[in-house]
């Protein structure tokens, strides 16, 4: 095939950030400034092998569908076809299907919330939401606050933008007030503003924990002094075990949070059906940022997520989703217990799918994640859910998809993984295997955030 | 509900480009630069008038729908759900199916592309893939190339990303290759260089023309030459009323075209299935960006579409839509030459969904859109097809919905009101209504293209 004429002399030659002239290529010297940002997982070429059926992979971030009523659903499809094929197969309005978002205010009035299906914008997926709400507020360099760790989805959003993450610290109780008070002081002083708060308060991804209830009054209060909007990411809400429905930051300030939900978790993630819940201004933007990004999301999706919350009895099916869970979380917790070495923390969740472990000083789980693999378990390392390059100590485990049985293998595996880690560092103390650091740094410059995926979530 | 606190004394003020100090709000002064450009489409609240049974839309560009086979449509999508649905309602990965892509590279034979399924990206509709694009190479400020007129869509996507369009002409067969390069030369003369080309050479949206098989060659020479990018954007390509197929730009010079196909003109647009065929560097920074923008496309609708090839004789189909579009097309290009008054002239499509016409000097096609509807016919107004403000002397008329009867009666709806337009014209020369202009301004500062929506897409 013909190479690329060369350049013509008259031509102004690519700029110098983005140059790359060993390349040769006609293209990859002119991305974007951001795309250079856009880097591949170190770990995604490893996720071939977990994924190999004898591996335990505690890594993924997939629901598990076993207890949906496929029968049942694949009449509903049909009839939905064959009904109204003519309006589920054609484009629909980039807000989303008037009936879904009327439908979608009663999910979320669980929740404590009172919304009008105006205000509800449908999104593939709740990540589009994410995506979408960093498009039409991040300038390059502009702040954003997350905690730390977050959602390594909400990481890759906001790197795409150019965004400048701070992590504000959690714990057991969820983010911590006086270190979010703290940050934003500094940033006043600095003379800079962030442009929102990022937050998963329910059963965090990936830490496993929940923002507790008496927090929330108080965070939501530092914002409005700070004059911060929050985004609520809640796609695990009403998947507590003990059937606990936490209130809402959005119901709590309706004004100053927008709301981020998804029936991913609840109803099936293959169809990609999230939305977002925003004042009008916020909503006008993202319609209209959304039809830029997609015209508008699946007709034929919303109808089907309308229809079985129309059709089936939703709330018994989250309610053996958590049932589901909850068996797994036991199995996992137990494991932990009984298999790991000393100098292990882990955190107890009381709803979603992770756990957030941290592991004896000198350990570093990215360099250990091969060996992992070699001993067929596979987690994601806790870098991954940092933009500072931290969380090298700590790794997250999920439960939602493997069987309890594997859980405890893979545990048992991991602990073995750990212990023999431990051995190497005891008798040689090797900084290239497993030096000892300060917690909180890698050793390595800071890097950005690696890109999502299904794999990782 | 409370109001947001003020702003506390030591906390920057926002900058002056996002500053909308009279608003009061705690959000909308923080929006991004970006978001200054994504405004709503002036003519949207017509589109709920025209939506009305009794106005005739040849305004929006929705497929027709009515030949395809819902009930064993609903069987196929039964049996995937029955079957497969632990994995079609599941996530997948970022690239899509490989099922699907494999038979996407099937589907581009037909236009003569030998592709590997490895460069194909499946995307939530062809827009998906175009704002990709449009991410991954443009810097704001960034030159892109367009025809003029040029697809709304794309125009939203541009703007999204602050690129500068820079609109090359056409005639009756399609991009003017001295045009681009003129284009190309007083950019290089200016020290600029354009990031890529955006054309659809066949049977164009809005235009209705295709591009001279004897032109592409000769285009896709200039584009090398002046090291430019080519994205080829073709939803409409097997579309030929004659049963032609146009050699795809791809296939004439695969190392430096994007091409982009869609399952929504020739399938279901409601399912959202698009894609972009790239050379490995471009696709592996496409793929990173779909991560970012929505984790994954939904894997029920393309392992549906993955079905419907498999199962269904697609081909077959593919005629029937054409036979159905070539009929419409018959009944708007008689109508035009029976109703239209002396001194229009507009295109003759062989294929796709578009007539573009061109009206007398002094009306104003978008300021005569709410008389039209009023006279219970819609388009879609020049305008809105142009990123510098002009084509107020052309619309966009779309003959893939109504049935040759509405057509016609549509038509002669419209002629009416140019003739109605232009006694105005004749007897008050009125500027305020219809004043003459030079062809290609409206006499109004040039504006950024509106926001797509799927009603004039």
């Amino acid at each position: 095939m013909p190479e690329p004429a060369a350049a013509s002399p008259e031509a102004p030659q690519p700029r110098g950030d983005h140059a790359r002239g060993d390349r040769g290529a006609a293209r990859t010297d002119r991305f974007a400034a951001r795309t250079e940002g856009m880097t591949a997982s170190e770990i995604r070429a490893l996720f071939a092998v977990a994924s190999r059926p004898e591996v335990v992979s505690l890594a993924g971030g997939m629901p598990n569908l076993a207890a949906l009523p496929l029968d049942s659903l694949a009449d509903e499809v049909a009839a939905l076809v064959a009904q109204e094929g003519q309006v589920a197969l054609q484009y629909g309005s980039a807000q989303g299907v008037p009936l879904l978002r009327e439908q979608i205010t009663e999910v979320m009035s669980l929740e404590g919330i009172r919304a009008h299906a105006d205000d509800v914008v449908v999104t593939v997926g709740s990540q589009m939401a994410l995506d979408l709400l960093t498009r039409i507020f991040c300038d390059p360099g502009d702040v954003v606050l997350a905690e730390a760790p977050s959602y390594v989805g909400a990481l890759g959003s906001f790197a795409a933008y150019q965004a400048d993450v701070m992590h504000v610290t959690m714990d057991d109780d969820g983010l911590v007030p006086s270190a979010l008070a703290a940050t934003l002081d500094r940033l006043a002083a600095g003379g800079r503003r962030a442009k929102f708060l990022y937050t998963i308060p329910n059963f965090h991804n990936p830490a496993g924990v929940t923002m507790a209830v008496a927090r929330r009054a108080e965070i939501l209060e530092i914002c409005r002094r700070h004059d911060l909007l929050v985004i609520e990411d809640n796609p695990y809400g009403l998947l507590g075990f003990d059937g606990q429905i936490y209130p809402s930051l959005r119901s709590m300030d309706p004004e100053n949070v927008v709301y981020l939900g998804s029936f991913s978790k609840t109803f099936a993630s293959g169809l990609r059906v999230g939305w977002a819940l925003a004042g009008a201004d916020i909503r006008d933007k993202l319609v209209l940022a959304a039809e830029s990004a997609t015209l508008c999301p699946p007709t034929f999706n919303q109808m089907i997520v309308s229809r079985y919350l129309a059709t089936h009895d939703w709330r018994r099916q989250i309610k053996s989703f958590r049932e589901v869970y909850r068996d797994r979380r036991d199995a996992m917790l137990h494991a932990l217990g009984t298999y790991l070495p000393p100098g292990c923390r882990w955190t107890r969740p009381d709803g979603g799918f992770y756990v957030w472990l941290t592991v004896p000083e000198g350990v570093d789980t990215k360099a250990m994640l091969p060996r992992a693999v070699g001993a067929r378990v596979a987690y994601a390392s806790g870098t991954g859910f940092h933009a500072d390059g931290s969380g090298s100590r700590q790794l997250r485990l999920s439960y939602c998809y493997p069987t309890p049985e594997r859980i405890t293998e893979g545990v048992r595996r991991l602990a073995g993984v750990l212990e023999a880690e431990l051995d190497v560092l005891h008798t040689f103390g090797s900084p290239d295997r497993a030096g000892a650091r300060p917690a909180g740094s890698t050793g390595r410059p800071a890097r950005g955030p690696q890109s999502p995926s299904p794999d990782t979530t």
